[in-house]
């Protein structure tokens, strides 16, 4: 099993419009990537601290799609790539960190 | 729903001992954290790449724990702090990057 993560950094004076982003941006990306057979899962969280209360959380939200293989994840992806990735501008202004992971242990 | 990220930078010359993440912390983790009522689940995951193939990942591994609440958390790992940081040593020279999430899409 594959995870890919997209991580947007929680920088100063960024922004994230978390309302587009949960109305918008993700129903259309869940419902574009889970049409693919090889899509597992997706969740969606919001930073709220880092290990000491009340600190910044590194990451104002992480993003995580379940996929059997990179391969398929490439393939339900792409078709739809330039329309996801022009409505990022929507709502944020940071890059995200993207990254490719191996799923080791799930339970 | 609240999720634990643990992030392990994947850093220049950083050393992580995975046979002894995988064998012999993660195991002392899960077998101490989940025996609170609260805990829900937990994954761990090998970065594979960033967003480029062949690129390197920002972090070598992710773990994530699921509990229904901070407060749940701290009263499952506080008594248990001391081992389980002590041991962190043992396997990594980094230092994670942890956070506490508000969970707000899981399908």
């Amino acid at each position: 099993m594959i995870k890919i993560s997209i991580l947007y950094p929680n920088t100063p004076n960024s922004r994230f419009d978390m309302a587009y982003y949960l109305e918008q941006h993700m129903p259309l990306s869940i419902s574009l990537l889970s049409a693919h057979p090889d899509f597992q899962s997706v969740s969606v969280e919001q930073g709220l601290s880092g290990v000491m209360p009340g600190s910044p959380p590194t990451y104002s939200v992480m993003c995580h799609f379940l996929f059997t293989s990179i391969e398929s994840f490439i393939a339900a992806f792409m078709p739809h790539a330039a329309q996801l990735q022009a409505d990022i501008a929507n709502y944020t202004d940071v890059e995200p960190i993207i990254q490719f992971n191996q799923v080791l242990v799930s339970q």
